[in-house]
């Protein structure tokens, strides 16, 4: 496994490898068992697996966990190599964003409902950062996990409507086993935050399981989760939310095509994301 | 020389040629002599050479001449294959903006002065269709030409900030006999806006000889080009401005390094733009 923190050097590496497909999983570290799913997966793929270290701060807002993004690189190197990475692309924030940088992408209404009313400019930071890492590595596929599912909603318009010729690929969410979604952000949670954390895959199983039993009332299913999260005094919800799944647009009426339904709840200065995609058998009645 | 009018069967004809370089040369056709040098010398450059004619309504404002931008697609394939191109990809606004497009790319300020001004969405547009047109033709080199002075600096700025792996090459502004810079617009003037259409190129010419001559002071520099231009009375001035020819700054000292003087007259409905970089021997002294 090679590492690269500049990008002439990791351009050089993956020129010659360019014949086959190469497979890309940006990451920000501090790696999980999330992670490293979709490093394998990535492996399954194509014969030159890249992956990229990278905490963005263009992503973060001014009063957002930035500072306190966990790191530990030696043990992401490692996982990396472990899980038969290829290359490491590890660039720092200069290497990035040099002095003089401006460019910024925008896929409008995506980026405006749930994790973008309170985090406005995350995802112009996402999008310009995978845009730009898309340029770096040119990859032919690029995986990322559905935990951050209005991401990955982003990030596929993003490469329709600007034509990236690479195929974008989601990764189930990978769970702690008492349900928790993986997340680096989840080592910043205290004892007792951790231990209301469940309430968020809690709540959003109690509503699965009302929608497989036929309810297709969006506040319904959106107010079942809301009893489980708030049984519980930690967490402050920032949205529960029901939407179309593939444009993330506002459901009105009962549920009649693939859904999401998302959450985000913070725990101090910790928000914690998680959703369910609720797919048929759909209603038989729009009544 | 091969005509494609969809994304995916270009991208087949490319995909082989990869080896060696492709050299895109993007247009909105009603192609001129001005158009015809940069296949020329994206000749030069590669083995492939690629040219694009799509008049992108992206870059037009609600007021602006869409509907009155010239077009001549036979006459333009023709001069496409007398100029040895070997792939010309013609796309629909369709293919380019199929519904549910929301993407769009900003370079920040280097888009808001000059055309940026009356210009407003103008950028944007350039940035979001040559952005898709690099995705789709996966060029090395791409030519533009220098009558788009702000343009050619945007389009710059966006392939530095996006990690494009290519080559912007600008190519000198090629002129009527009299002048004038060739522009597809020019075909839109009447008589007697085309004989006062050289007051630009003379007004530009006259500060030339001013600066080198020794004249450094901005605002001297540009009533030499505003005294020739309002020697005629069918052209509104929009700017005429002297800027950074890199940042495209402004310039409140005297010139004292590579500066562009940059000009916008309407004539009618129709725009008109020119420009001359000015540079070196530069002031001994700043007094």
């Amino acid at each position: 496994m090679q590492v690269f923190e500049r990008v002439p050097e990791l351009r050089a590496f993956l020129s010659p490898l360019r014949a086959g497909r190469v497979v890309f999983v940006p990451t920000m570290g501090f790696l999980h068992e999330g992670h490293l799913a979709l490093m394998r997966r990535a492996r399954d793929h194509g014969a030159t697996v890249v992956s990229s270290i990278f905490v963005n701060p263009a992503q973060f807002g001014p009063n957002e966990d930035l500072s306190r993004y966990p790191r530990d690189l030696e043990g992401d190197l490692r996982k990396c190599k472990d899980s038969a990475v290829d290359a490491v692309f590890l660039p720092s924030v200069e290497v990035m964003y040099p002095a003089g940088h401006h460019t910024t992408i925008s896929v409008g209404e995506l980026s405006v409902p749930l994790c973008g009313r309170s985090r406005p400019i995350h995802f112009a930071g996402v999008c310009t950062v995978v845009a730009k890492l898309f340029n770096i590595v040119g990859c032919d596929v690029a995986i990322f996990g559905e935990k951050d599912f209005q991401q990955l909603a982003v990030i596929r318009q993003m490469v329709k409507d600007l034509d990236y010729p690479l195929e974008v690929v989601g990764h189930p969410i990978v769970r702690e086993p008492d349900g928790l979604a993986m997340s680096s952000r989840n080592v910043n949670l205290t004892p007792r935050q951790r231990a209301a954390s469940t309430s968020l895959s809690r709540g959003l199983a109690a509503a699965r399981e009302a929608f497989e039993r036929g309810e297709r009332e969006p506040r319904l299913l959106e107010s079942i989760v809301r009893h489980v999260v708030s049984s519980q005094p930690e967490g402050e919800v920032d949205y529960i939310e029901l939407r179309d799944a593939t444009d993330l647009s506002a459901l009105d009426g009962p549920v009649s095509r693939s859904a999401v339904l998302a959450v985000a709840v913070r725990f101090g200065g910790t928000r914690l994301i998680d959703n369910t995609v609720l797919v048929g058998p759909l209603s038989r009645s729009r009544a």
